[in-house]
This record gives structure tokens, sequence and C-alpha cells, in this order.
């Protein structure tokens, strides 16, 4: 019988970000419902952002622990269907296994966790439990992503020679920390983000999306990170030449300091037999490039005679009315729950724990070279 | 008490695409729920949408009339706060005036109606009736286009001489509705669409971007109104002359034979001090241009010291994280349903009757004009 | 024999901005060299402009009478081979025909001349001394404008339906002409200029660039000019609905009051089968849209298979090495000259004199039907 | 007295690309003529391509031994003023350092000859002729590069932080030099290119302009270059990270094989106050971001009150009328023409034999860094 699913949220209290984003984001397509939830280490402010949500009092807990022990005892048509998890990197963990050995499935925002420690555990403890376990690389999302993807796969581009990937961002150009935003505070604390914040945060999703489009790994690295803005204890720019499998190469560089620059993750692939682009500020359009031929501007929505089922699958309105962040990212939940509802362990269109742990994979190599006169370095996932 | 207000829906079945926009944009913020419905004319399939919506059967009604007559039985805390009607335009004036009379407010698709009679009957409804009556002239909504009338009403461009206002799709350049589409079948049908395609379409909504933009009442119009599909009844192309207040002067076009163009409203405003450009197939720009300096790109979600509060109240996600056609529309939601909150007579940031009594009388003014040798014809709205 | 073609230049003296467009133009692929001229209607002026272009003091005349009879009664490796008229419009006739009758041919700069009447006895005197004229209305010059008329005329886009020209520029948003602004005085001054000073100076600009592309004559116009600067007797602002051959409809529209556009000529094309977009401003990129199928970039220069015969014949540089306005300008001339060296009566791709007697009608129409209350006239060349 | 200054031509025989462009880009604004040549090394093609550019024979020479020898014998107001080396590579450092030591002033083709030797060498001759040595990195030449650098001068966008430079383009993706094509033959030669062919060819110029408009010196790089097309004996991509003077940091990457690629060069500069974009295929727009107002897009030819003097100095035309690669390139022979009439040891805004010197040394160093792991590798120049 059709019935939506009941998501509990740990994270996203009063004055976060992406909580509202995941909320909106679940409930898009009015699929998943948001049920419960421990929004903050706070009990007094879960409590006060469960009310803001119209949630009933019982169902808002003043931590995890609490959330997911009594939710479990709750009767199956009652209780929730899964996790999401959007607290800061360093409380992923704890939540995501409690969650994941209490029989919930879980959704949780990126990177991973906070060290490849964490990362090993929790996939392992993915694989033993049998769960869904989805992270949040939104950026994979998008309908034209997928199409980027689906032209590659069906060989179109020929074998991928080269690829440059970027995401610059300028918000940390000065020292935000220090006036105490939020979102600033834990990105830059080692204890709370891990080993990286500029590589982390944002060259994650960077490397995600290559792999994704380009479905070959990133081997190695060779990287330079750096602080600009002094008393940062980590990266706020990182540089990094990539040796993929089948003998690709590129370079992706990410920054925090490059002012004005707002969210400016893009991706070009070039093939022996074609090249492509796109950028996620416009990320309706998908530039295909060749050798003997005009370009083509691929559109998300429109209605040729061959865009990829995947990309159709991921669109939500006809051409011309602008997608945007919000619908790619509740693409995944719609990946995610389908997954769930359909039972088994069942193939969903959204990053795993696997990519979890090469995004952890990924951190600790771009560091380690960048400590080691950017020597290249193997991708140890 | 904070609560939840309860949507009740006349159309948006099985099919349709604009129902189930409405129903996102109302959902997005959580501050509106749907309720309940008479999805379709057909009460079989009515009861197939609802059912599909995940509604409890009682509240899915066989049609409009009696959804506005059980549903006003209903107790307060129970029954629907207000209707949105998503229907053809035959189908709005009815269940609107129903609604007000039952002392429901009304969100309703544009354009208002059939005919300026029916358009003329509904002000005069909510004007006796007191109750709130929103337009979805959704692509106000936009945060660019809010900074963008914040700007003229600022002064900055100085006295506004030109507009021009495009509005260019291509998705009736063959003969659709001969196929069964089902949009297409009953714009081109003047029983259901009234006296124009193209105009009342399309049309409307950039002469109504327009009027929002320059705070100028279009009051004259020379057109040429064109049908270029063999056997389809109402023009699919319009060029239009306008002479706005004030003595500003301008352009309007639309067209829906104009092959692969999209969704391609957008507008430019030129003033004695300053111009303008927005696109609404890439909103989050801002184009301004000036006499003595560089072109400014306004952006949605920018951390500038001045965008307006207009604009700041209207974006959803910082910048680089696109907001497109949901928001804006969205938007237009979060301000009627603030507005049902607040009580009273209040203020809303979202079209009104009147802006709907406008179009009806833009519509009859350029369809005169066109029959009568482009003669420059007045608006009387 | 190989040799270098020798201009005789009438007008662009010191202070001109078009006269040294055409010299560089003429000169760029070396087969035209200046010989001589008259730059100035002041003696003085014309000789200090002579030696400023390093021209032997005895080729340069005090007017363009004197020029025109003692270059006739060189010997024949000596004289000029042709005249360059790129003075005001109303300086345009008298040494067109003078030089016409005196054996030259003529390359001048656009409009034709100052009415109707200069417009036919220019185009009788063509026709009876057989002779080369040339107008230069550059912007059929680009190699993506050639490419846009070769695709229609090939057919891919069908049967025309719309088309959209516009004109914008903001250069006499003020008024210019009251500082001395020489090139602003003439044009604004009926005189000099002739009926118009929008629609002379770029409107036929659009009219012609319209025509070329679709091949279609513009039959019909109905139009509104405006003068938005105080005191300024002609018009600086135009809105024109067209009726074009074969049951095509469009809009024109050119201004010289909205605020920085530069030089924002730009076309649209529409037809049944496809769509074209071309601007100036960007004029190495031609997008070619289509119902069923991805959005096509041609670009200049481009190792496509196939680019029309046309466009690389006018292309100067492999693709991503930009040309601009003086390369596009430079292939009038290059026509022309290879007219000439032809002999006979050669077919050039270079307008000519009968394009400029449909640019003065279309003149007269805008202007008429804008004094009859925007009523449809007949263009009458 | 004024006169033009005669300019004799090494190499840029018949089939050669950049000759031609030498010979416009100098003749362009008048100042500048074709005297004499030594087209080829094949005394039969140099005569005719004398003969193709109306020369008369005895100013077209077989090798450039006998141009220097017999035009350094002809009278002062007879013999060329300079020459002018657009010869590959190898043939660089011989014609230079003769004409040099002949007192010919010289203008060379970049990269400026085959290796570190022949720079210093050539370096020394200058020094010791104290004649005038321009170097063709044409894309320093475009107004909107000009106001970039004067911006970072003038201190706008604070300390620099980041830079990106790239140059792809897509042309030797296959391996074209098996076809004989006389472009891709002599650059994918070693004795005839030198070290590189990639970095070499186009990276020299994406340093060169990292240079240019930073002031920043590249200090050290680590590379990886790549030769995809297999049997290339030189590299066809290269990516390199950067370290600037001042702490700057920055990535550069250059391909060849990037396929539809055009000549993609474009430059992106980070700094604490603010950041600029440029693109050489639309080089007419320079693009600025600031943290707390708008984005701003500045223009060539605009009619602001603030652009730099040195972009209104290397601007041809108004706004809006499109200024390429051919007037950027003319911007170089217009400074370099400047120096000559100016004599003594002028300042000129041209490329000089310092810069051939920086480049050749950045070429040993990212090839010296690639065959050592990446690792971090200073520039000797």
């Amino acid at each position: 019988m059709k019935r939506r699913l009941r998501m509990g949220m740990v994270g996203g209290g009063r004055g976060a970000f992406i909580g509202s984003v995941h909320r909106m984001a679940a409930a898009l397509d009015g699929t998943i419902e948001l049920a419960c939830g421990a929004f903050s280490s706070e009990p007094e402010r879960s409590r006060a952002s469960g009310a803001d949500l119209l949630l009933p009092a019982n169902r808002v807990y003043g931590d995890y622990r609490e959330m997911i022990e009594r939710e479990a005892a709750l009767p199956a048509d009652e209780k929730m269907d899964f996790v999401a998890i959007v607290t800061p990197n360093d409380q992923h963990h704890g939540p995501a296994k409690l969650a994941l050995e209490a029989g919930f499935p879980v959704m949780c925002d990126k990177p991973l966790c906070l060290n490849m420690e964490e990362a090993k555990d929790l996939e392992a403890t993915v694989q033993k439990t049998g769960l869904l376990f989805g992270l949040t690389h939104n950026y994979t999302g998008y309908p034209m992503v997928k199409e980027a993807r689906a032209r590659v796969r069906a060989g179109e581009l020929g074998k991928i020679r080269r690829v440059v990937a970027e995401y610059p961002q300028g918000w940390l150009a000065t020292r935000l920390e220090s006036t105490g935003q939020k979102q600033a505070n834990w990105r830059t604390d080692p204890k709370r983000a891990g080993a990286s914040c500029c590589v982390g945060d944002i060259g994650t999703h960077a490397a995600n999306l290559t792999e994704y489009v380009t479905g070959l790994p990133i081997e190695e690295v060779s990287a330079e990170l750096s602080t600009f803005v002094v008393g940062r204890p980590l990266d706020d720019d990182a540089s990094v030449m990539l040796r993929l499998a089948d003998g690709a190469r590129g370079v992706l560089w990410a920054s925090q300091i490059a002012i004005d620059e707002e969210n400016g993750l893009n991706l070009r692939v070039y093939g022996e037999k074609g090249s492509l682009e796109w950028h996620q500020e416009e990320p309706n359009t998908l530039l295909l490039k060749w050798p003997d031929k005009s370009r083509e501007l691929v559109r998300t929505g429109a209605n040729y005679a061959r865009l990829s089922p995947e990309a159709l699958a991921a669109t939500w309105f006809p051409a011309g009315h602008p997608e945007g962040y919000l619908e790619g990212f509740a693409n995944l939940y719609r990946s995610f729950a389908a997954g769930l509802l359909e039972g088994g362990a069942p193939a969903i269109d959204c990053p795993t724990v696997g990519d979890g742990v090469r995004g952890m994979a990924f951190i600790d190599a771009t560091v380690s070279s960048s400590n080691d006169n950017a020597k290249w370095t193997k991708i140890r996932a």
C-alpha cells in the first residue's frame, strides 16, 4: 500500500543551513514526511526547533540516542523509516552507526565522517546490517549531470583523456569563524571538520562528481593545500593534479577564498571523440563539443528524441522552467526512498557509503601529498 | 498558535501539469498542506488523483461544488483555509465565485478567467466578501524581479522611457492539439481559453511583469496577432507595441511557434539614468547598465551591502545554489499564506484580482487592435 | 597582372569616425591602397588630413569635384580605381553621382542618401553607367551572418514564420549634439540626416540584415517613432511591426536612448523547422535551434564538416581567434575589389544601390506609419 | 618628419599562418609597411611569396642572411627599419642575432627560441646592441588585459592570493602531423620546437599573461606533462601548479587535445579584496568581483568615467564594435613602432627579450618537474 516514508532527523535545528535543505528536498514530491527529530545537541534547542517544524512534542528528542532508542520501540506503522543526519562531520559516525545497528537506514550529509577509521567502521556496519545508506553528494542529482554520465558511458566521448574539476567559493575569504558564524566555525575546526576544511567540504564534491561522470576512479594525486587566512588551522584553498584510471589526467582545484565566487562547482571532460562541460550555477545546460560538427547545448526537460532515461527520470518540469539546487538534492531522496520502498538490496542512484570512503581517502591523500612536496600519492580507499 | 494552513484544490488531477506545481510550491516551506481536493470534473479521476496524493477518501470530492459545500460544514479546526484553482480558464470563475461566497479565500491560476464580464464579476465578489484573492502570475515571485522593481521604485533608472518584454515558446509550433495533448487542447480552444491563446496564456505574463517592474500601467496597444499553424482557431503569435503611462514606449512580443524557445520570458527596461535586463531562464542574475560606469550583475542571495529587503525576503538559499521556477512560484504562496495568517485586509506581494482584470483588458485590447489594422487601442480595465 | 587597387576617399578627415574604419577595412588584405582623397569640405582640413595619412600633397584635394576631375585626367596606371564616400548622408548623392558619371565605381556609406528622390536618381545613374556601386551595410559581412543566410537558403529552417530584429544603442540618451559632438550633430539634423535619425542610422541596418538573412522582403510596416530627448528634431527610438513576404511576421526595434547598450544589433529567425539567433557583439557564434534535438552553436572558423562556403570565404582566422567589426567590414571591400578586378557586371556579396533604395523606402514607410496612428504602410522601393 | 616604418620579414611565405597575421597587424594603423622579406628558406618559395605580396623583386631575398646584408647596405631612407621574425622556433635565434648585430631592431614571434642557451645569447645581444626587441606574446595586447593589469597595479584586488590560467585547444587531438599539416609538423618535432610542444606553444602564453596581469613572477612549478596521441615525441597536454611571488598560488593548464576547444586562453585572479576574470575568446569583457557589491562587467571602448589610460590607448573602436585577435596583436606593433620612432631606449608596452628568457625558463622547469615526479622546481631565468 502506498504510504509516506517517515524521516527522523539528527541535527538541522534553528540556525542551521543544510537541515532545512534536507527537509525540503525529502518532502518535495510528497513521498517523505518529517516524523521526528533530535535537532540539536542542546535539548532545549532541539525542542524549540521541533515546535517550529510543527512536530508533536513527543516526537522531538533531546539527543540522537534517545531518538533512536524510543523510535525503535514504536509500532511499525508509526516509527520512523530512516534517519537523516545533517550535523557537522564529527557528529556523523555516532548517530549513523547507532541507527544502522538499530535497524534504521541512513541518509547522511557529506563528507562521510571525520577520518578514515570512522569511515571504514561505517562501511563495515552498512555491510553487516545490509541496510541502505545514502550520502548527499547532491550535485550528482542534476539531470544534466545524469546526461553527462550517460553520454560518457555510451562511449560518445571515447576514451577519456583529461578532466578539469573546479569548486571555487569566496565565503571564507576573511576570518568569518572569528565572528561566531556557525557554518564557518566548525568547518575550520580540525576537531569537528577533520583533516581538511577546503578539500573536505567542497573538494570531495568535485572529486565525487568527476568519478560519477567519467566512471573513472581517481588513483593518484599531487597536491598543494594552502591557508590564506591568517590564524586558520586548516586549508582554505587547494590545487590538485589527478591521475585517473585508464591513463586519464586532470586538474582539480577548490577554494574558499576566491572572492565572490558563489558555489562554482563545474566539470570539463575531454575524450578521444568529444568533450563536455557542465556548471552547477547554470545546471540545466550541458555543453557537448565535437571535432567535426557544431557544439551542442543539451537542456533539461527538452523535447529531444534522445535525452537519456536517467536525465528524464531526474527532471521535474518542462524545459525552460529552471530547476535548481533543491530539485537536484531532492533527486537523491527520491532514489533513496524508492530503494527503501523496493526493499531488498536495491541499486539506487544516490551516493553510498562506498563513495564516502573514497572521499575520506581523497582527503587523506591530498593532505599527505601536500605535506610531501606535491609527491604523487595513491588514493587508498 | 502556529499551524499549517489547509489547502483545498480544484483541478490538478492525473495528467495535469500546473496542479503539481501549485502543490509543491504551496508546501515548500511547510506552511501549507494539501487537505482536500476536487481534482477533476470526472469524479473517478478525482478520487484516483486524491489517492495518489495520499489524501483520506472523505476529503476527495467529485466536483468543486461538493467540496466547497462539505468543507464549509466542517469544524473550523478541520476545514480547508483556502481554495487553489488550477483548472483551464473556463473553469476559474465558477469555483472562485462559489468559494468566495462560502467564505474561502482563493488562489487562482492565470489568466483570471474567460472574459471581461467574468473578470469584473469576480472583482466585485472579492470586494464584496473582503477575502484574499491571489493570482499566480508566478514570474513576479523571483528575487531578482523584486530587486528590479525595487531599483526602479528607488529611482535608480530615472524616468522610464522604453521597455521590451518578450515571451517566446516553441511548443505549439505544430498542431499538437490534434494529438490529444491535454495542455494544447484547451489552450487552443476558444470555449475553454477565451479570446486568445498566445496573448492569454503567456502575453499576459509579459504584460504583468512589465507593469510589476516598472510600476507603469500599459495604457494603449497596437497589435498584430497571427495564427501560423493551419486549422488553429486562436492566435499562436503576437506582436504588440505599447504605450505606457508617463510617456514610456515599448514592444511586447510572445509566440508559441518559436521553435526550441523554451520558456523565454524576459524584460528590458530603459530609463533616463540607467537600464536593466532580466531573463526568466537564468533568473538569479539581474543586469544593470549605466551611462558612465561598469555594468552590474546582481545575484540572488549574494552578500551585498545593498540588496533590497524585497529581494532578500524572496530568497531561499545562499548565492550560487540555483533557485528556480519552483521557489519563485512558492514565494506567491508564502506571501498569500502570510496574508491569511495576518488577517484583516493585508497587503500581500502576490498578484490579485485587480491584476487579473488588467490581464483580461490587455487581451481584449490586443485582439481588438489586431482586428482593426493595428490601430492604437486603449486598455480598459 | 596583379596590382593594388587605388582608392580615392570623400570625407573621413580629422575627427571623423567611419572614415578610418573604411581605410583600415579596405587595406586589410593588401588589395586596396589609399591613393588620394578630398577628406573634408574645408580644404585646409582636407590637406592636413591627407598629410596625416602620408599621402603626397598633389593627391589631396580641396573638394570632391576637384578630386574627380583631376583624377579622371591622370594616366590609367596612376589614377584612382574607385571612390569611397564616407560623408554625412546629405553629402552622398553629389559625389556619388559625379564619380559614376566620370567613370569611377563607388563604395558608399549607408544610408544611401538623404531621400527617395536622390536614391532613385543614384539608382538610375548606376544602371546607366553600368558601374559597380557598393553600400556598406557592413553587418552582413560577418561569417556567421553568411552562415545564417546559407542555412535559411538551404531550407534548414523551413518556411520562415517570425523574425525579431533589434538594434539598441545608448549613446544619444542625452542631448549630445548640444555639446558639439560631430557624430551626434549631423545625425540629429534633418537637413543632413534626412527624415529620421534612429531609423535612418541604425534601423536600416536591422532591416537590411533581416532581408539579407531571410531572403524575404519587408512588405509593410506599422511603426511608432519617438523622440525622448527634449529639443531633438528627429526620432531617437523606434518600434516597428513587420509584414514580410510569404506571410512572415516580425518586430524590429531600434533605439539610441537605451542606456549602455553599445551596438546591440541582433537577429532571431523562426521557421517551420528550426530557429536561429545571431548577435553582432558576439559575432562568431550562430545559435541554431531545433524541435527535436540539441541546440547547436556554430562558430566562425571551426573545422566542421559542413560550414557553408560563403562563411568560410568570409573568415580570416582559425576558430577562437576572434574576428570582429573590422574583418566583417573588410569583407565588403574584399568582395567589391574582387568585382572590380573581375570586370564586366560581376555578382558581388556586398550590398548595392538597390539595397540603398530599399533602405530609403523603409525609412519613408516607418515615418509615414508612425505619423498615421501606426497604420500598416507598404514599403515602396 | 612623419613617415612609415619599413619592415623586413623573415618567414611567413605561402602556406604559413602567423606571417600574414604579423603583416596585417603591423600595417593596421598605417605606421608600418612591408618593405622586403626572406619569406622562406626555399628561395623560389620566397620569391613567389614576395610577388604575392606585390613587393618589388629586388626586395625579395633568398634567405635572411642575404636580406640583412643587402638591406644594411641600402641608403638610410630606403632600407628596412626593423626585422620581423615569424619562422618556427629553431629559426629565431639565427636571424634575430644577425639582424641585431647589423643594427636592426627585431620583432620576434614566441617562444623566443629553441632553448635557454640561445635565449641567454639573444638577451646578451640585445643588451650589447641596445636595440629594441619585441616578442609577440600578443594576448597582452587586448584592452581588457591592460585594464586587468591596471586594476591589479592600483591595488583594487589587494594582495593576490590565487590565479588560474588555462589554455585549452583541440587541434592536435589526432596525429595531424602525420598528414603533412605544416603547423602541426614543426610544433611536434623536438628539433624544431624545442623541449616541449604544448607548454612551449601555448603554456608560455598563459604564463606570460599571468605574470603580465598580476605583476608577480612565477617562482616554482610542479608539473605533469602528458602525450596522449601515440607516436608524438613531445607533450600535448600539461598540468602545472604554480607558486608565485608574495605567496600567491595557482594552477595553469594547457592542452592541445581538448576537442573543440578553439583558442581558450583565460585567466582568473583572486586577491584579498576582489577578483577578476578574462577570456580571450570574448576579449572585450573584463569581469570584476567583490565581496560586498555587485559584479562588474567592464567593456572595451565604453564611455566610463574610469577606464584606465592603458586600456583606452589600446582601444580601436567605440564600445560594441567588437575588436579581436588582430587589433590586440596590432597593439604590440603600435607600441614597438612608437618605441622605434621615439629613439633612445624607450619603455614599450610589448613583451621583450626578458619575457622570452622567462618563457624558456618556464618550459625548462615544467619539463624538469614533470620528469621528477612533480617535484616543486624553481624557475631560473
